[in-house]
C-alpha cells in the first residue's frame, strides 16, 4: 500500500516496487516552463528515415493501466510518454454500399485503420489498401502504399509484427486484398477472383503478395501461412527463397544476421501470433486476480521480442538513402479481445521498450522521424473496485496498490469488441509537429511520406 | 447513410446534415508541414489572463461520440478541435490511511481532481483542496488555490459551472472542505467540526465559502444551497447581499450587468443542476434510440448557455490587471452517469462553443491563456451496433448514419462509472506548450499561475 506522500506536490511521487516490474521513475511533475523545449523539438525538414510504431488497439486507457502497473500512477514510460509531439486521432472507416459515398463506421477493425495511414484513404471493414465496394467479396480499387512509395524512391524497408506477420496491420503496408482472412495462398475460398491462378491473375494471397514486394526486413509470426502451397505449387517459402530471401526462425538466427547484403530477411518466429511477454490473466465475471496479483513472465522460448526485432531492423535498414520501418506491437489488441490484462500490459511495455530503441537510433541520426500511435480504441476500461463490469480482473501495481479493470463489450468467452474512441497519437523528430492537435488517421500517411517543408 | 466519398484523400469528407446539429465542416484534411504553425503559436511569456474551461468527465471517447453526432466523423469541433497545444493528462488520486503516505486511487471523484489542479496535490476521493487524513470525515491541510492565490494577487477571478456553483469542481476552486456533500450550510451533518458555529469556527459550507471569497464573477445553478439558513441565522444569500454581491437569475438579468463596479455578481439560475441543452436519452438493456434517432432540445426556460456564461463572466472580468476565470460545462458527467447520450453530447457543444468565446477574446487579447481539459474519464464507449453492453443507445448522426454507444459500469438505473484514463488536455496562448505530452493534473496548477519563462 501508500505510495504518494501527502506532501509531494506538482505530481513528484516516491513509488514503492510492485513486483515483476521494470525500474521505477519518479518524474511526472515539472517546474520550468517547456516553450523553449518543445521549439527546439521543432524541425520542418523532410525526414530522412522514417519509424512508426504501432501498438495495436492501444488508446488511452490501457496506456493508462500499463502505466500504474508497471511504474506506478505517477510513473512514466521512459519512451513512449517522452515524446514531446503528441495528439488525437480519429479512426473511423467506411461501410460497403453502392457508392460513390459510402457509409461510415464508427468503428473499425485493423485493416481500415492501417489502410488508413499506409494510402491515406478511408476503406471498409476487413479490407486492406484497397478501396470501398458494393460488397465485402467485390475487390476494390488498389490504393499505393507508403512502403510502395519508398521502395520506388530507392529507399529500404522493414515490417515487422508480434501478430502473424500477414495479420491486418503489416498486411496493409505492402498487399492490396478485399478480405484479410486471405492470409495464405490455401486461405483464398473468400478472395478466389484475387488469387495468382484467378483469370486474369490476381496479387494472391498476402502472404504472396509480402514476399513479392521483396520487403528488406520482414519479421513476426506466421509461418504457418508461409507452408502453404502457391497455386503454382511450390510453398511461399521456396517463393521467398527464389527471391534471396534469407529465412530466420528465432532469436539467435535473427542477431546472426548483421547486414542487407545477402539479401532481404524473413523472419518467421512462430507458428502464428508471437507470444506475449506475460502470461494471459482473464477476466472473470467474479472478477480474476486480486489485490495482491501480479503478471508473471510467459515462456517465450526461442522468439525475439518485439524490442530486439526493433532494434535489428533498424540496424539492418539503416543507409544512405534512409528507411521506412513499420513496426507492430500486435497483441496488444489480441490480448484485450480475451479480456487478458496481463497480456496487454506487457506487450505494451514491450512497445516502449521498442519506441526507446527508436529514440537511441535518432540520438546519432536526427534526421529520423519516429511516429507512435494506435489503430483503434479497444475494451479496457480501468473502474473503481465497486463498480460493475461484465467481465474484471484486479492487478496489484507497482504503487502496491490494487487497480481493477473491466472488460463489457461482450460475454465471457467470445472476443471484447473494438471503440471508435480517437486515440493517442505522438512523435519525435522532423516534421514530428504534424501529429499535435486533433488529426485524421488518413493524415499519417502525407506525414510518413514526408511534406513539403513549411517556413 | 452515405457522408463519405470513396475518392476523398486525406480525410476530406462532404458530410450531409443530421437533424439539429450545427452547420457541418469538412476540414480533417491537411496537406501542409505545420512545424512552421506550432512554432508560431508557442509563447513563453507569462500570461495576463488565464481561462481554464473544464469538461466534467470529458475523455476522448465521449468528445469523439459528440463530434460524430453533430459533425460527422470526419468533421471538427470550430474551437475544441483547433487549439495547437495537445496532450494526455494523468488523473489518479489517493485514498485515506494512516498516512504520511496513502494508497493510490486508480479512479477518482471530482473533488480530488480539481483539487489537483486547484492547489497543486493530490487528495482524497470527496475531498476538496484540502490534503489526504485517517478518514473522511476528519478534515485534512487546507491547500492555497490557484484562485485564491490570483486574488492575492490583485487579477480579478471568476468561477462558473453549470450544475450547482457548490458542487465539487467549482467547490475546489474556492473552498476547502473534507466533505463536497457539504455544500450549505444545512447540509453540514458529515462535516460538523468545520461548521462555521464549531469550537473552534470552520470555514463553513461550500455556500459560505464561496460568498466569503467575494469571487468576482460566480455563476451557475444551486440556488438550494443558498437560501439555507447560516449558523448566524441569515441564509447565504442574505449574507452575499451584505457583501455586496448582486444577483442575477436569468438570462436577462444577467446579460443587464456590464461592468463589475456595482460589485461581484452572483449568478443562481437553477434551484440545483442547469438543465442541459438536450433532453435526456438513457441507454437500456435493449436498445435506447435507433438508427433515425436524434436528441431533442430540451426546454431551458429563463436560463443562459454556458457559452454565453461565459462569454459574460469574460467581459466582465476584462481588466488591466488581468483575470483568472474556471468554466465548467459540468453535465457531460451528470449526464453519463445517468447513461444519458443527448445530455452529455449537447454540453460538450456548448463547451466547444465556451471555447470559441475564450478564442475570441484571445484574438484581440494575445496574453490569454486557454486550457481545455476533463478532470477524469468516464463510463460512455462508442462500439459497434453488433457489440455487447449492458446498457446501449443507437443515434443518426450528422454523416447519416448509426452510431452506438454502449455503458457498462453500472446496472440500468444506477450510476454509471468514472473511470482511470488519462485525459485529453489541450491549449492555446502564453505557455500552452506546457501541456504537450503526458503530464498529470497536479502539473496544470503552475501552469494556470504562469511559469517562469523559459528561453
Ligand atoms: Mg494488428
Ligand atoms: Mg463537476
Ligand atoms: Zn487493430
Ligand atoms: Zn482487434
Ligand atoms: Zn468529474
Ligand atoms: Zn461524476
Amino acid at each position: 500500500m501508500a505510495a504518494l506522500a501527502a506532501t509531494a506536490t506538482l505530481g513528484v511521487t516516491a513509488a514503492t516496487a510492485g513486483t515483476g516490474g521494470p525500474a521505477l521513475r519518479a518524474d511526472s511533475g515539472f517546474t520550468e516552463d517547456r516553450s523553449a523545449d518543445l521549439a527546439k523539438a521543432i524541425d520542418p525538414a523532410k525526414p530522412k528515415n522514417v519509424i512508426l510504431i504501432i501498438g495495436d488497439g492501444m488508446d488511452d486507457s490501457i496506456i493508462t493501466a500499463a502505466r500504474n502497473y508497471t511504474y506506478g500512477a505517477g510513473g512514466r514510460f521512459p519512451a513512449l510518454d517522452s515524446l514531446p509531439f503528441t495528439g488525437a486521432m480519429t479512426t473511423y472507416g467506411l461501410k460497403v454500399g453502392a457508392g460513390p459515398d459510402y457509409p461510415i463506421a464508427y468503428v473499425s477493425d485493423s485493416a481500415p485503420t492501417a489502410s488508413g495511414w499506409s494510402t491515406g484513404k478511408k476503406t471498409v471493414d476487413s479490407r486492406l489498401s484497397q478501396g470501398p465496394s458494393a460488397a465485402s467479396n467485390i475487390p476494390g480499387e488498389n490504393y499505393e502504399t507508403v512502403l510502395e512509395k519508398y521502395q520506388t524512391q530507392g529507399k529500404l524497408v522493414g515490417n515487422i509484427s508480434t501478430a502473424e506477420i500477414t495479420d491486418a496491420t503489416p498486411a496493409a503496408a505492402a498487399s492490396h486484398i478485399s478480405q484479410r482472412a486471405c492470409q495464405g495462398p490455401t486461405d483464398m475460398t473468400a478472395c478466389a477472383v484475387e488469387k495468382k491462378s484467378a483469370t486474369p491473375a490476381g496479387l494472391g494471397s498476402i502472404a504472396e503478395q509480402l514476399v513479392d514486394h521483396k520487403i528488406d526486413v520482414l519479421m513476426g509470426g506466421g509461418k504457418n501461412r508461409f507452408v502453404q502451397a502457391t497455386d503454382a505449387g511450390p510453398t511461399v517459402l521456396d517463393s521467398a527463397a527464389t527471391k534471396g530471401y534469407r529465412l530466420v526462425e528465432d532469436s539467435s538466427q535473427m542477431n546472426a544476421v548483421t547486414s542487407l547484403e545477402g539479401g532481404p530477411v524473413l523472419g518467421l518466429f512462430a507458428p502464428a501470433n508471437m507470444t506475449t511477454r506475460f502470461a494471459p490473466m482473464v477476466a472473470t465475471a467474479t472478477g480474476a486476480g486480486g489485490p495482491y496479483a501480479s503478471c508473471a513472465n510467459a515462456d517465450r522460448g526461442d522468439q525475439p521480442d518485439f524490442s530486439r526485432m526493433t532494434r535489428k531492423a533498424i540496424e539492418l535498414l539503416d543507409n544512405d538513402k534512409g528507411f521506412f520501418l513499420q513496426a507492430e506491437s500486435a497483441m496488444v489488441d489480441k490480448q484485450e479481445h480475451s479480456a487478458d490484462i496481463c497480456g496487454a500490459i506487457g506487450d505494451v511495455v514491450e512497445l516502449d521498450e521498442a519506441v526507446q530503441e527508436a529514440l537511441n537510433f535518432q540520438a546519432d541520426n536526427p534526421d529520423t522521424l519516429i511516429l507512435v500511435t494506435a489503430d483503434h480504441g479497444h475494451s479496457t476500461q480501468i473502474i473503481p473496485a465497486a463498480a460493475n463490469a461484465k467481465l474484471s480482473t484486479t492487478l496489484m501495481t507497482a504503487d502496491g496498490d490494487p487497480m481493477t479493470v473491466g472488460y463489457s463489450t461482450a460475454e465471457a468467452g467470445q472476443s471484447q469488441s473494438h471503440t471508435g474512441t480517437q486515440v493517442r497519437v505522438a512523435a519525435s523528430g522532423p516534421q514530428g509537429a504534424n501529429v499535435t492537435g486533433v488529426i485524421d488517421q488518413t493524415d499519417l500517411f502525407a506525414t510518413l511520406l514526408g511534406r513539403t517543408p513549411s517556413e
